[in-house]
């Protein structure tokens, strides 16, 4: 049996499903794989910091966290004012990076990254900022210190499409893909088409936490461009940032654009798509109407899809229903089991 | 650089797209793996046998098998009568294993995989006999010898199914799938809800290569019913064989039938489920209607779908489109890829 610690950077409702699902399954980990993880560092943007070498009692932490209560008491040693102290003081096998996602420049998950690669730590993250705005120097830094940078959350919550093409889908190469990627916009089309008015639907999916108070990531198409970014960059080698997709989001649309599709049996979905013709790269996120024949039509509430065009498989589809902040969690674990494999 | 070899059952559709395959991707292989396969040995159903230790010339051997001759000429040694001689004999690197299947037995490819095993070489099927009628004597004897069975291709073609739970989607416990793995009935549901009768949308499928001669194996539900103990069996740990399998083709299913489904926008499919409740297992295989609300309903020709649920990922739904000799073919090379990785 290996031990193996980690430094969580933020709290959140991603961090805390992590904590509860490491916990659970703390007996399968060490039966199937002969490891136990323990949480050495934690740091969060409200609640306090804790450091402990020997292992947070992830319980009494979760409990504080949901108590709104600082982690600051859970800590044997003063934490470090600076987040890179904190991470290198935390000496960990694994940085989990789940700072908020900063679409414009990675920052600060960049910086946390770097510093955990050049600690001699793996680096886990659910943020896109860094896969999009630094992917190359990262993986770079990673394979330079034999360690692994790997965001299987970042798309998609916990669903395997990173992992999927690059642990079974070797020499695939990939032409396009089409998709939707974006919970909050499919669950608010789904609210208007049903009769909402823009606004009830923001409050719903608002009052849900599906829509942050500030939606307009969502809704103007930025998260969807910034994965569709991540999913270029990483997996057709098309280093895209978001602002280089063509995006429209879906504060356009009309009551009159729900009825007319109503009227011909279609849905109006954000969809996100990128094609590689004759060297020629097009990425675009756009409203559009899709009919039931489409496997777009059937992708409901904050579920997501994917479908690959590559040279091996001419579709490659990935769905992910009923995602949740559990799942999220899975996709950081997962990672770390497969870098330890 | 390092060369392997492989010794092919069965040169039908699957071995020649494999063939090309290969053939095509040999200079991405070697630099992005580094390795170079060469088939030494060939034995087909009716095209005779052929073994040549420095490496077959597959644009030959593909140039006699389109033109229906004899593979017999291209032996530089006399290949040998039984079959387990031939494999022992061909002494490969891989057996790749492509005969008929076999649903009451999973013979003769169990005794192939079998004699490969026993001879130091890996095994890669597409055929599901093996899988659900000696997974676990063909899985532990690979084990015990350090060698590997792998049968990606064996459900939905090249998509990766078994291999995605093995390799991204570490300590997953499912709990149950639903799914079209059947192209062939899916296929003639779709032309017969475009009104043509059983017997038109069977010759079609025939015409096109899709249905058999015989095509009762795919309409009485037994492809889909083995595929369905495949996936239980590798990825439940549920050991079920085609004929546990609750199973109803689509035989009974009239024009009335068809009718009622258009009157109310739905559509018949052959659904495949398997549930694991409370220690109970069912497993079922039935035509069903179902909305255009299901991720079924859109998945059309000779597509697959299967959704599963798990404790980590309540719904992961992977979707093959448009299938070929070819999607199957990588799926054999995926799994080389693999087991060499």
């Amino acid at each position: 049996m290996k031990h193996y610690s980690i430094c969580m950077i933020g709290f959140g409702n991603v961090g805390k499903a992590f904590a509860r699902l490491v916990t659970r399954k703390s007996k399968q980990l060490l039966d199937e794989h002969q490891v136990a993880f323990i949480v050495t560092a934690i740091a969060t943007g409200s609640h306090g910091r804790a450091i402990d070498h020997n292992g947070i009692d992830l319980e009494k932490a979760l409990r504080l966290a949901d108590g709104n209560k600082s982690l600051d008491q859970l800590s044997t040693i003063p934490a470090p004012e600076s987040i890179e102290d904190f991470i290198s003081v935390s000496s960990a096998d694994f940085l989990l990076e789940n700072s908020p996602v900063n679409y414009d420049t990675g920052e600060p998950a960049i910086t946390h990254i770097r510093t955990a690669l050049n600690s001699g730590m793996h680096a886990v993250s659910a943020n896109k900022g860094p896969v999009v705005h630094a992917y190359k120097e990262l993986n770079t830094l990673a394979n330079k210190n034999n360690k692994c940078f790997l965001f299987e959350s970042a798309v998609m919550d916990g669903a395997p499409i990173f992992s999927v093409f690059r642990e079974a889908l070797p020499s695939a190469n990939i032409a396009g893909f089409k998709g939707i990627l974006n919970s909050c916009t499919n669950l608010l089309l789904e609210k208007m088409e049903s009769g909402a008015s823009f606004e009830e639907a923001v409050e719903f999916a608002q009052s849900i936490g599906i829509a942050e108070t500030d939606p307009s990531g969502d809704i103007d198409g930025w998260d969807a461009s910034i994965k569709v970014a991540a999913l270029a960059t990483v997996l057709m080698g098309i280093p895209l940032k978001p602002q280089d997709v063509d995006r429209e989001g879906i504060r356009g649309l009309t009551d009159e654009d729900f009825q007319k599709a109503k009227s011909c049996g279609k849905r109006w979905k954000l969809v996100c798509t990128v094609e590689r013709e004759k060297g020629k790269i097009s990425a675009r996120v756009s409203p559009q109407m899709v009919p039931p024949t489409s496997p777009l039509f059937s992708v409901s509430g904050t579920s997501s899809f994917v479908i690959f065009k590559s040279d091996v498989l001419p579709g490659l589809g990935i769905l992910e229903s009923n995602p949740s902040p559990d799942t999220t969690a899975y996709g950081l674990l997962a990672d770390m089991l497969n870098i330890l494999k």
